[in-house]
């Protein structure tokens, strides 16, 4: 599918993108750009990658590259990036959870740009926590332009489609919008939740708790960048779902069983619809 | 340990007390009561108890009774339990997820009476999903008042013990006040989440969403049963968490990421001492 497949930011997507493409031998070769010199010598010896290297000077002649670095990095590497390949030759995706500023920049920078996000991440990050299956039954949204190249979109589709991931497309703008609701609100929540919990109560905390702020586990700097990044489309998710807190908070406050009890039970049918 | 232990409500708590109780050999024999004649032929089909009635005449000469049904019934059934069993004698428990009113009226209903709370549920409920391990390395919160029987409260801490519980002893206000927070709240939390969420954009729900909302799916009388009960404290826990939520909304609306990168990784700290 591909001669040479460079995943730059060698983490827990990178890493598993870059197993995957390995295994189901979609490129003749795989290389890794990483920052830090001991996540390359890691993805070496375990076989994550064919080379590596902290300088970019290794994507040379590639005809396929992932861009893979945390949101605040992408628009920067893409620019340094874009000196080494060939941009008239290159594929180039990215896979980060924001998507309009990064789909409009890098679509000036490289001509064969699709934008890409693989709803797979967790609270874990790493190379040290990548696993091939990782897109196995995943969803992955593509936010192509009107003006995206056909043959890049066609390629990248069948990318995520050979690692196991069901392929989605809408565009960038519509993107940020439902990540707001489904991703990035979830995350303000769990960071808010665990913050209002008394110290000397942690210890009482079970299943509920434990699953209601598991993703506060999460690198707080990268979802500062997401924060901001989606700032206008978050402000308007946690304004929708404050309106819907104070209903049911009225509503426990008044005592009004009748009116908690069909709250419940309407939410419980759509988190039911859920998996 | 116990001749003949009952529980009443065989549910997930009582359906898996019951299966350990048998399982450990904690009493010679266990019966179970029930509102719904299937759950008993579901829980004698499987072994969970060795003889079950929807009435509650089968309790006779129990000396142990553990009352498992849903917090808004267990006020009213006691005072039935009480004519049937020899309240000098038997001694008698809940697992009801608030404690202040229930224990008040129960201690004086049952001189034997311990008010306990194992912390061991889950959205899952009934006798179907019942297994002997469930209280395996979860935590018990035993809630006696001044008065209550020595020899009681040390045969009930056993029990919880044998069965694989962490016992722990904390006044009935003070559970409630605890409880609130680490398992009220985020189920407020959750039911919030999903109702402010777009039907259509549900599709693209993945981890982060599920775990957060995945205590939503839990029975919706059972929860306004508790939000009733606990009120007070659940409006206060709801108050302070809404104070955490507004000024990480104010820090994205600012776009100051210094505080929000400050915010979320304080939060990351506390969360991580979670598990």
């Amino acid at each position: 599918m591909f001669k040479k497949a460079a995943i730059v930011g060698i983490g827990l997507i990178g890493g598993s993108l870059a197993l995957e493409i390995k295994k189901k031998k979609l490129a003749k070769t795989v290389v890794g750009v990483s920052r830090r010199k001991q996540n390359i010598s890691y993805a070496l010896k375990h076989g994550v990658i064919d080379s590596g290297s902290c300088g970019l000077s290794i994507l040379k002649n590639s005809d396929l590259v992932v861009i893979a670095t945390p949101v605040s990095v992408i628009s920067g590497i893409s620019a340094e990036i874009a000196k080494i390949i060939d941009p008239s030759e290159c594929i180039v995706t990215d896979v980060g959870s924001t998507k309009s500023r990064i789909v409009e920049k890098l679509s000036r920078i490289f001509p064969r740009f699709v934008g890409s996000h693989p709803l797979a991440g967790s609270e874990q990050r790493g190379v040290i926590n990548a696993k091939a299956d990782l897109f196995a039954n995943s969803l992955c949204i593509l936010t192509p332009q009107i003006n995206t190249e056909k043959e890049a979109l066609r390629k990248i589709t069948a990318l995520w489609k050979k690692v196991g991931a069901k392929v989605t497309i809408t565009s960038a703008k519509k993107h940020d919008n439902i990540l707001a609701y489904v991703s990035h609100l979830p995350h303000v929540i769990a960071y808010s939740l665990i913050s209002s919990m008394p110290d000397e109560f942690l210890a009482f905390g079970a299943g509920g708790l434990k699953d209601t702020t598991r993703i506060a586990a999460s690198e707080s700097g990268l979802w500062a960048d997401i924060f901001e990044e989606n700032k206008t489309n978050i402000l308007q998710a946690i304004a929708a779902y404050s309106l819907q807190l104070r209903k049911l908070q009225q509503f426990i406050k008044n005592g009004d069983k009748r009116l908690i009890t069909n709250f419940l039970s309407k939410a419980k049918n759509k988190r039911d619809k859920l998996e």
